[in-house]
């Protein structure tokens, strides 16, 4: 067989396998916005066959044969063909790196741990988490010890890998190493001046949630998204699903604050409008997939906070605003206007929990994270030890200490699930959208101009071109350093940090 | 190994079929409901991909050597068991019965015509539809004599076979037979009655959609339908999809007609209501699904036509109908009253287009298909001459020959997509209706008027004993058999109808 037909016969192999994950994320959007509660069994019998099925489909011996194949000459394929061989064996590898046992006990195991951490959070119950958490880990780092030694990483990188392909702890070691040089201080200059100036006027009113859905729709036609090629609706957590010809965002309505939502909305956008300018000649080859969780939260960071939490795109959005909820709220009043609307969006508050935290306090919830699942992968933290390494976390960075663990380390479902590796990408996230947007505002004077006018396409072409285009064509560092002309560069956030909150 | 460990596998086995077909049931209803247009490729290829896993799961050769093996010892199993083996097999011999090579020439030249149908049938242009449906046919033909073949039937009764098993073509003669020898003077009686008698008053009004949506919720909930369980929403053509836990139902609505979206609601909730009362044990397995086709349609039927379309109902319903629409229609006047909303339910017009037909009228409609499909599976029938066979069926049975056969043989989907053999069940499931609540009547005097009092459970309680809960159990003659004390008998459809119309 040549390297041509064994990778014609991987294509097809992985198209299957592509249908079948496509289905399986139909599937999930449907449990989170139209599932009645009773259908939740069938549905997750439903789903764990779908699993079943890819797994299947990916830890075959023959795939193993053809990749080796594929491999063998490198002239006989394109560069999008070699990439995608080579997104293949990462994913062959991953799905291979865990004995099939050990995948059956994490499963188990870490659905257990998730229904205990349903009950214990609420009640801050630490000890009744950590007893089901205890075995969950063990198993977590067998399997980072496992497939470390499939892929020749070392365990913590080998988790990192799954989710964001090209990061390593050294890497991130020396990028976080780099914010905590300088963003205690810009915490410390950010609460000064803040603390000097009147706070924003409060956004009083009742906004009716139709009124807030039309205003979101009308952001997201905006912003490019094809209602031809995707939905909004509503779940209890945010999140962008579906598949790329088909690609459906959810938000979450509170009657009292239409910020929240219209924030939301603007970030699941980003998401959507990434997976929808994926390479269209490689649907469902891995190489036409999204490259990574932390190029993928670039995309929602810089709609939601480069783009979007700035004065010229609020100058835009106002007078929407307004129309929007005029009859329900003081929309004619100063609390409306562009200035006060800005005020708000670049409010920076430490507080005890991340999903709720700024951009400036956001790194320091995600450099707590890391340094614990660091520790806890190598065996250096004992689960018992975890609420006081965590408040100490709190105390150095924040300031704070959250009092209980509801607001403290039993506050996010991804442990809960084993999985650990997948934190640090939200801050590696939001220094790539501070890089590429600066990148593309340099390459175009106008972008910004043209966004206070309510026209994104400048700044949609810059992305369509620079990242959504290349798929998974180079990993998540390479990405970056093509579409900006360096590596990623902390010191970008950093200038940006200084220009919205001390310029 | 023993049966009984042969048994455990094949149950294993028919789990992942029926989770994979959950599965597409779910991503079918979004198809239908959610999807916006551009995500139909994507999703096609989905379901494509499930279909062919699907199929590679039933044609496993070990598959064959299991089954062989369960049933080489009946007495190892329970009845129930070995049921579900008896169903196991048919399935099983279906889907190998035919060849992949015609597997995939009947989805391509299926999935062909009905392409050109659609442009074709709003031109009523006979001839494009032709010139696609002639190869289509052939294979339908071919299909049918490899199926005939692998399960020892004549080609049609295999056909039949697929959708209603325990039907053939002697069967249904002998039924069908027995109609056109009462039918004809039936409806020559009731036209000439009607005729008599003044018109309906009109149900004029503007029927906002939301509040023909109340009106069909809390009809829903009355008739026994679990919210927790399902759902209702809108599509094109109203079904009823998902799975037995998680039962989905569609309606389209009329601003200017309620009648059509509320009649439709208590139609698809009968199927729904025998989707959630199959026996909970058997899930996923062959021998807990519905019966098959005219046991299906029997429920819808049972629920809309026999119940429903009543004057005890219209009593129950009338007060609801007139809150539902209180300030948009003249609801305090006559025209809203129990007697005139039955004269509108129980009007009978002999005209084109099937999905309209009433009751009385609806079997002719079948009839003349039924006919016509034995035609074109023995070859007497050609393609060319379908329209005029067609129009010498509507004018003898009905008086009428339709302008154009775009209200005439091209009016339906299922020859498009090559589904020969299914028409019956809806003539079949009227029959199988009228007998069962014919039964259920007898056993319980009070019936009849707990629906006059919007009291549905005695007579789900009865269907629930009696049809829902035996699952595939008997075949659909014997189930009728077994629920009512004799075979299906045409002459209690016969009586229904003089009661109804002529009494």
């Amino acid at each position: 067989m040549t390297p041509e037909v064994a990778y014609q016969e991987l294509e097809r192999r992985f198209r299957r396998i592509g249908n079948v994950d496509g289905a399986a994320a139909v599937l999930q959007w449907d449990w989170a916005t139209m599932m009645p509660e009773g259908g939740a069994n069938a549905r997750s019998n439903q789903l764990a066959e779908l699993s079943l099925i890819r797994h299947e489909l990916i830890t075959d011996p023959r795939l193993d044969e053809l990749i080796a194949k594929a491999e063998t000459d490198g002239k006989a394929l394109s560069d999008w063909q070699r990439a995608n061989v080579r997104e293949m064996r990462h994913r062959q590898r991953h799905a291979n790196g865990v004995p099939p046992d050990l995948v059956e006990a994490l499963s188990k195991a870490g659905a257990k741990c998730e229904m205990v951490w349903r009950e214990a959070r609420p009640k801050g119950d630490f000890k009744a988490f950590a007893e089901s958490y205890k075995p969950l880990l063990t198993l977590v780092r067998e399997k980072a010890a496992a497939k470390g030694a499939a892929l020749g990483l070392a365990p913590y990188d080998a988790m990192i890998d799954a989710f964001d392909p090209g990061y390593t702890m050294a890497e991130i070691d020396r990028i976080f190493g780099a914010l905590e040089k300088f963003l205690p201080d810009i915490l410390a200059r950010v609460m000064a001046r803040q603390d000097q100036r009147p706070a924003p006027l409060p956004l009083k009113g009742r906004f009716p949630i139709e009124a807030q859905r039309g205003l979101g729709v009308k952001m997201m036609e905006r912003l490019g998204f094809e209602f031809a090629h995707g939905r909004l609706d509503v779940s209890l957590h945010p999140f962008c699903g579906g598949v790329p010809d088909d690609v459906r965002i959810t938000t979450r309505y509170d009657e009292t604050d239409f910020a929240g939502a219209l924030m939301g909305v603007l970030h699941e956008t980003g998401h959507a409008l990434y997976e929808r300018g994926l390479p269209e000649a490689w649907r469902t080859q891995p190489v036409g997939d999204a490259r990574g969780m932390s190029v993928h939260e670039s995309q929602s960071l810089l709609v939601e906070m480069q783009a979007c939490r700035s004065l010229e795109f609020l100058n835009f959005a106002a007078p929407l605003i307004r129309e929007a909820f005029q009859g329900h709220a003081p929309v004619e009043g100063e609390a409306f206007e562009p200035a006060n609307l800005y005020a708000h969006a670049i409010r920076v508050h430490p507080g005890y929990i991340r999903v709720d935290a700024d951009e400036v306090t956001y790194p320091f919830h995600v450099m707590i994270r890391y340094g614990l699942e660091k520790r806890m992968i190598d065996g250096t933290l004992a689960v018992d030890d975890l609420p006081e390494a965590w408040n100490q976390g709190m105390k150095h960075y924040l300031g704070i200490v959250p009092p209980s663990p509801r607001e403290g380390c039993l506050q996010d479902i991804h442990w809960t699930g084993g999985d650990l590796g997948y934190f640090p990408s939200y801050t590696l996230g939001a220094l790539t959208a501070a890089q590429l947007f600066d990148a593309a505002k340099r390459s175009d004077a106008d972008l910004v101009p043209a966004i206070a006018r309510g026209d994104f396409r400048p700044l949609l072409a810059w992305l369509r071109g620079h990242v959504h285009s290349v798929g998974s064509l180079y990993d998540s560092r390479e990405l970056v350093s093509r579409a900006t002309g360096k590596p990623l560069d902390p010191l970008i956030f950093k200038a940006h940090l200084e220009r919205r909150y001390l310029g």
